[in-house]
C-alpha cells in the first residue's frame, strides 16, 4: 500500500521522522550549525503547548519573568558540579564589535572582552545571583521563578526538535526555607508535568527518578518523564530537580528566619522543551503524517468543499457556514477554500495531522450533510451526518479521540516493557533486536559489566520504577 | 509635598526615571554589561502587551514562526547598506567550547569557529534567505511572518526599557508581488501600531515618514512612531519599513508571476519591542511612581482590608469577597491580604500603578460600602460607595481612565509642539532650553547649518509632519 510518507516507520524510522518533519512543513535545517528553522505551521503547534503549559504553571502561583541570555564566564566557575556537566559544549562571545577587514565583516580584535559571556545552556547561575539579593527573610519564601526562553549548547549530532544547538523552553526556578518544601515541589513540578503529557499530548510517560548517574549536573534529585517512542526508544521529555543547597551554596541565596538567623535556602529547577514536540510526533504519526492531539492542532477541523470546475460559489458558502457553526462551539476550524486540486487538499490536511477532516461535495450539501474522517482511524472511521449533528458532536468526537489515542500510546507502551532477571538476560535481549524499556534491579546496573552493555548497545538507565524503586528502566533513546 | 519618588520629575527626570523603575519593582541591571533583569511585574506587563499586540498582528493574516539566534557572519556583507547600519554594534560568537585552563573556564582554542556567528541585531538576512527558498509562485504570496524573540546591539550608553544590549520584541517580515502592495502594507502595519498605542498604551504617537537621512538601513521608507516624553523627548516606539527590492535582491527572493516569468518579490519589515514599556512609564507615571492604563496593568484593581492588630477574618473575607465578584465581570483583582501595614501597602501600590485602589475598614464593611481611588487622580477622586454598584461600574471607570489618560497625554503633547521658521529660531528656541518637538520646513534641515545644531543641542529630525511632509519634527530623543 502507498503511504505518504517514505521510508514508513517499519523501514526506517529515523528517516521516516526526518521525512515527517518536512512533510508536515513543522520546521527545517537553519543555516547555522545544529539549529533549526520552525516553519509557521511547527510554532503554531508549540503556542497552543506552551500557553497551556503556562496556564498551569502560573496556577501554581509561579511568576514568569526574563533573566538575560548571556552569563558571565566566572559564574560557571562557582558551582563545581554543573560546570563539569554544562560548560563545554557552550557557545561563547568573545567580541562586541565587526569590522570591515580586507573588504569582509570580521571580528574587530580592539573589541575583545577582558571576560568572554556564554550564551545561556540553562540559567541556575544567573538566576541564583539575582536570588543572592531578592531573598532577604523567610517572607520571601517561597519564591516562584519561571521563563521562556531560548538556550544553547552545542550539538555535535544534531535532530529537529529533539537534539538542537538551540532551543525554546521554560525554565522554572524556585526558592524554599526547608529541604523537605523543596522536594515536595520538584515533586510536585514532576507530577505537573506528567499530567500535562497525558491531559494535553496524550502521551503516557514513564515517571520516575534518574538513578544517581544519571541526575542533573548539581542536583540532589532529578524526576523524569520518559516518554516511550514507536521505536521502543526513549525521550527524555520533562525533568524536575531538588538541587539540594548546592546552588544556594555556590550563590549565597540566604533567608533569616523566624529564629532571628541566617539560613541557606533550599532551590529547585524543572523544565520543559521544544524536545517534547518530537516526542509528540514520534509517539502518534504514522506512515501517512502527523497525527495530532486536538488540544495542541492548529486547526481540530478542516473542511474541504470538493468543488468541481475550480470553484463553486454556494458549496464555499455552505463550508464556511458549517466552519462558523463549529467556531461558534470553540472548535479550531479551517475551510480550505484554496485552488488546489481536492485530492491533493486532502493529503496535505492527512500529512499535517488534522484530527478531523470534512469532505463536502454537491451531495452533502443537497441534503445537509457532511462525511468525516478521524485522522487516527482513518477510513475505517468515515461516516456521514447531518451537518447540525456534527456541529452538535465534534467537540465530544474530538475528547474521544484525545482518550483514543491516549490508550493506544498506553497499550503499546505496556508491550514495550520487559522485565529482564539478569545481566546476561538483558544482553542477550538486545544481541536479538529487541526494543523497548528494560526492567531490572537497578544494583545488577552498578556492575562492571554493565558498562560493557552501555558501551555495546547504546543503552542507559532512564529511571528507576516509581512503583519499587529498587528496579531500573534500561533502554536506548533520543 | 513629600513625593514617593526622589527626585521628582522636575527636579531630575533622569534619576526619577531610574528610581521608578526600583520602586515600582520592575527591572534591575543584570550581571552583564548593558543587559537587564525583567522582574515579574514588569514582565507581567510585558506579557498583557504582547499578548494584545500578538493578536492584533495575527488578524491581519501574519504567521508566527521562529528563526536562528545566530547569523552567519557571511550573511551581512550580502546587504551593503545593511551592514553599514547594523553590524558595527553585534555581539559575535567565536568558540563553541569551554575548557578548564589553569584552574578556570576558557574558550577552548580548538573550538574556535571558522566562521564566526553573530548573535541577531534583526533578522532580516536570516529570514531573507528562508524566504528565497519559501517564496517561489504568485500562489505564496503575500508571505507574511513575525516572531518574537531576543535580539542584541552592544550598547555604550544602556538605560533600562530604553536602550538595552539585549531586548525582546516583535519582528514582523513580509513579502509582496509588488511594490504597491508592499508599502500599503508597510503603511497598515505602521496604523496598527499607532491605533495599539492609541487603545492599549493610552499613547498619542506622532506618525509619520522617517526623512531620508534617518531611515533604517536597507529601507525605501520608514514609517515611525514618535512618542513625546514627559521631559519634551522623543521616543521612537515602533517602526515599520518599506524595503523595497533591497533584500530581495540581496537574497534572491522570485517568484514566478501569471506572466510565466520571474520577479523579485517586494519585501517590507517591521518591529515593536520592550522599549515601548520606557515610553510607557514616562509618558503615564508621576512623582509617587507608576501609573499604568488598565488594559496593560497586572492588577487593574487592589483591595486593601485595613485590618487592626495584624488580622480579622472577616474584613479578609469581605475583601475576597469583592474581588470575587470583580473577577466575575472580567477584572485583574488582587486582594493584599499580606502582613504589611495598611498605609505600606497602600503606598507600594501606589508606586506600581495600579488603576483602581480599594480600601476597606470595618466601617465600610458595616454598611457594605467600598472606598476607592483612581490613580492617575489621587485623593481627589477618592470615594465610598455600595460594593455592589463598585462591582457593576469597576469596568467603566476602568475605560473612562484609559481615556482621561489619553487625553490628558494629548494635551501635554499639544504644548510640546512648536513651530519655528527658521534656524537662527530653532538654535534660539533650543539655547533658552526650551523643551519639545520643533516643527520646521524639511528643506531648512539640509543647510549645513543644521548640522551644527544638532551636534550642538543633541537632536535630531524624528519625522515628517503626516499633515504636511514638507515639514519635519525635530527633538531631543532617548
Amino acid at each position: 500500500m502507498k503511504t505518504a510518507i517514505t521510508p514508513t516507520r517499519a523501514e526506517n524510522f529515523s528517516e521516516w521522522y526526518q521525512n515527517l518533519i518536512t512533510a508536515a512543513d513543522l520546521a527545517e535545517n537553519a543555516p547555522v550549525r545544529g539549529c533549526m528553522t520552525i516553519k509557521p505551521y511547527g510554532w503554531a503547534i508549540w503556542e497552543l503547548m506552551r500557553d497551556e503549559m503556562d496556564r498551569r504553571i502560573k496556577a501554581q502561583g509561579v511568576l514568569n519573568a526574563n533573566f538575560p541570555l548571556l552569563i558571565p564566564i566566572d559564574f560557571f566557575n562557582r558551582e563545581a558540579e554543573h560546570v563539569a556537566g554544562f560548560a563545554k559544549e557552550a557557545a561563547v562571545v568573545t567580541h562586541y564589535r565587526l569590522k570591515m577587514i580586507e573588504g569582509s565583516l570580521a571580528p574587530d580584535p580592539e573589541s575583545k572582552l577582558t571576560e568572554p559571556y556564554i550564551i545561556r545552556p540553562t540559567s541556575e547561575t544567573i538566576i541564583g545571583e539575582a536570588m543572592s539579593r531578592w531573598v532577604q527573610s523567610y517572607r520571601d519564601l517561597p519564591m516562584k521563578l519561571n521563563q521562556w526562553v531560548n538556550v544553547m549548547r552545542w550539538e555535535m549530532r544534531p535532530r529537529m526538535f529533539l537534539r538542537t544547538s538551540e532551543f525554546n523552553w521554560q525554565e522554572g526556578h524556585n526558592v524554599f526555607a526547608t529541604h523537605e518544601e523543596a522536594n515536595a515541589d520538584a515533586r510536585k513540578m514532576h507530577k505537573l508535568y506528567g499530567d500535562y503529557m497525558r491531559d494535553v499530548l496524550a502521551i503516557p510517560a514513564i515517571m520516575g527518578e534518574k538513578t544517581p548517574e544519571e541526575r542533573f549536573a548539581g542536583a540532589d534529585h532529578t524526576y523524569t518523564t520518559e516518554q516511550i517512542m514507536q521505536d521502543g526508544k526513549a525521550l527524555q521529555a520533562g525533568t524536575s530537580h531538588d538541587l539540594g543547597q548546592h546552588f544556594s551554596k555556590s550563590f549565597g541565596i540566604k533567608y533569616l528566619g523566624t529564629d532571628g538567623q541566617l539560613h541557606h535556602a533550599w532551590t529547585t529547577s524543572w523544565g520543559t522543551s521544544t524536545r517534547m514536540m518530537g516526542g509528540l510526533f514520534m509517539t502518534h504519526s504514522d506512515d501517512d503524517g502527523l497525527v495530532l492531539p486536538p488540544m495542541v492542532a492548529p486547526y481540530q477541523v478542516v473542511i474541504i468543499p470538493l468543488v468541481r470546475d475550480g470553484n463553486d460559489d454556494a458549496l464555499n458558502a455552505y463550508a464556511e457556514k458549517i466552519g462558523d457553526d463549529l467556531r461558534a462551539h470553540g472548535i479550531r476550524v479551517l475551510v480550505d477554500t484554496s485552488d488546489m486540486r481536492g485530492p491533493d487538499k486532502m493529503w496535505k490536511w492527512i500529512k499535517r495531522g488534522v484530527p478531523l477532516r470534512v469532505e463536502i461535495g454537491a451531495r452533502e450539501m443537497a441534503a445537509d450533510q457532511i462525511t468525516v474522517t478521524r485522522r487516527d482511524l482513518g477510513k475505517a472511521s468515515k461516516q456521514t451526518m447531518a451537518a447540525a449533528e456534527f456541529a452538535s458532536v465534534a467537540a465530544e468526537m474530538l475528547h474521544v479521540m484525545h482518550k483514543d489515542m491516549y490508550n493506544a500510546a498506553a497499550a503499546r507502551n505496556a508491550t514495550m516493557i520487559k522485565n529482564v532477571e539478569s545481566l546476561d538476560a538483558l544482553a542477550a535481549a538486545l544481541g536479538a533486536g529487541e526494543i523497548g524499556f528494560f526492567r531490572l534491579k537497578y544494583d545488577l546496573t552498578l556492575a562492571p559489566e554493565f558498562d560493557a552493555i552501555m558501551d555495546t548497545y547504546k543503552v542507559s538507565r532512564r529511571c528507576l520504577d516509581d512503583a519499587d524503586p529498587t528496579y531500573v528502566f534500561v533502554a536506548k533513546s533520543y
